[in-house]
């Protein structure tokens, strides 16, 4: 009986979990509240599909980096114009690191500083927001 | 001899694949080319620490809403101040889409119209990136 309640305590806490798990805000498991570093660049020739995939080729470089944990590139995406919605940019780049030490690492890796020195010449203008997930 | 060749075959697929896997770009391996939707929001009070912590109360209610993959809420990060960061922000969210008929349908979901309903008078101004990861 008592082995019976101590499976039935178990269960009913794997339960919980199971359910916390569930949201989205666990779906990253490893890294729960990572620093995310978002770079937008605007293009010196914004009309230039041919800079825009070069300069996408440029931060894919970037993927080399280790204390990079997960590196998205993208392009102006066709959701609805609204007068929030900002599709005046032409590159994102969406970095998540374990932590603040890793971020300010990554400014000064050799990956990094080659990025800016081969690709600086096709954007006018970058604006980061680093978010401190809570 | 056969089976052999066969099973060195598969052994070496498997091989080149866990060499894609342990690139940043896989990941996130149900979903290598999300659309991520990132509003950051202004405050009203922008030195209000309650005010700001009410608003990552209401981001987090945007959770309920399946089409959100992943969704990440947060604060202005304590990295260096430098030219291009922009710190003058209070709350961030990060969200991951499948495709942009899932952020459409965002948009219109009844949890995502009662966050706007109860929270947007904290809030001055919005700006939205929506971005395509290539």
């Amino acid at each position: 009986m008592k082995t019976r309640r101590a499976f039935l305590t178990s269960a009913a806490v794997l339960g919980a979990a199971a359910v916390v798990s569930a949201k989205p805000f666990t779906t990253n498991k490893n890294m729960k509240q990572p620093l995310i570093h978002h770079a937008i660049f605007w293009l010196k020739n914004p009309g230039s599909v041919a800079d825009r995939d070069k300069l996408v080729e440029g931060v894919k470089t970037l993927s080399g980096i280790s204390k990079i944990k997960q590196l998205y590139v993208g392009t102006v995406a066709n959701t609805e114009k609204r007068d929030v919605v900002d599709q005046s940019w032409g590159v994102s780049e969406i970095m998540f690191f374990d932590n603040l030490e890793d971020q300010a690492s990554y400014q000064s890796d050799p990956i990094h500083q080659s990025f800016v020195k081969n690709y600086s010449h096709l954007w006018e203008k970058v604006v980061v927001y680093d978010a401190q997930t809570v």
